[in-house]
């Protein structure tokens, strides 16, 4: 498998952690946001969303991290990552989205750009707007975990799910855009837990053959 | 089951078309965002994250329309929503992230809201805004689709999947923001397909008992 992505890209990160979740070795091929080469002809014949990350598997190419760890959960089902009655599943997968859909999205670097040149936003706009969804949606996975009397040291029971697979990378990204994690203490607890096993550690930006 | 939502939200709307193509009949409980009866205490007991839609079922809240349809899909899996192999249900995935993730968060009610009140644009510069997420995103969708050799009428296959179930909601937005399809032809045909079904016709907005 050969995996296209970006040391720091949300969306890269939580893939890579899946991956590693799953025990599956992939090649790197990094792909630099900074220099735009997601925008080459090169990378849109790779994906033609232009956006990071893509895996390449037996010649085809799957696109869009939520539906790639759809497919590993299926195609690779041990460890799981999502618990085994609908119910379950469901809350699971509805922490994950609230993450994937209404915070790293709206935060991502091709926002944020357009923010900055079309709208003319300063850097401090910028990290208001960033803080602002990012708080909203953690104050919403904050009041999920507190509701769930069943909890362990994870967001769903006591072994990582989809759920923090998709909350890692955000709470690296708020504490690059200096959001105050004490407000959400069950979320820093659970980002710790997840920092002391390998498939979390080993995922992390700074370790990635790209990073600066 | 009781299903709380807003007629005019594509999330609400989205989860309508899933709904019917199942064969379900739900309580309609509307939400006005207008006047903001989701912020206010009596929804939030509801949904902690405050947005609709939410379905109550067997004394349960589900939210976040991914993981409810998904819930759906598992819970009521005839008619399938989902292809039958792994490949194709990620293809299918991604298809419906692109809308699900890429485009309709970025432009829901609270973002467009923030970029008139917090950053002062205007009507145009967010007609601008919507336009462009939505063009980015409906590329993409567009190239995938001319790139499915085995595609009928709709976004995969012959028959209605996920990835429709995301894109006539989104096709219905783009049209409130004046967003010419001529440019997505692909997408246009398989709208104008999917209007001609019941579960996705009775789905629409100005058929809601809270549609003004």
């Amino acid at each position: 498998m050969k995996l296209y992505n970006f040391f720091r890209s949300g969306t890269s990160h939580r893939l890579r952690i899946a991956l590693n979740l799953k025990g599956l070795q992939t090649q790197y091929v990094a792909v630099d946001l900074r220099t735009e080469q997601h925008l080459k002809d090169e990378f849109k014949a790779v994906n033609p969303q232009m956006l990071v990350p893509a895996l390449e598997v037996h010649g085809k190419v799957l696109i869009q991290s939520p539906a790639i760890i759809e497919w590993l959960e299926e195609t690779h089902p041990t460890p799981a990552l999502l618990p085994g009655n609908a119910d379950d599943r469901a809350h699971v997968r509805a922490l994950a989205a609230i993450v994937g859909c209404d915070i790293h999205p709206i935060n991502n670097r091709r926002i944020l750009e357009y923010l900055r040149k079309q709208l003319g936003a300063s850097e401090d706009a910028v990290n208001a707007w960033c803080a602002t969804w990012i708080s909203d949606g953690f104050d919403a996975f904050e009041a999920l975990l507190a509701a769930d009397s069943q909890r362990g040291d994870f967001c769903f029971g006591n072994a990582p799910t989809l759920a923090d697979v998709y909350l890692v990378p955000q709470v690296e990204s708020a504490r690059r855009f200096k959001v105050d994690m004490q407000r959400w203490p069950r979320m820093a607890a659970v980002d710790a837990a997840c920092a002391r096993l390998d498939a979390f550690r080993l995922a992390a930006p700074a370790l990635q053959p790209d990073a600066a």
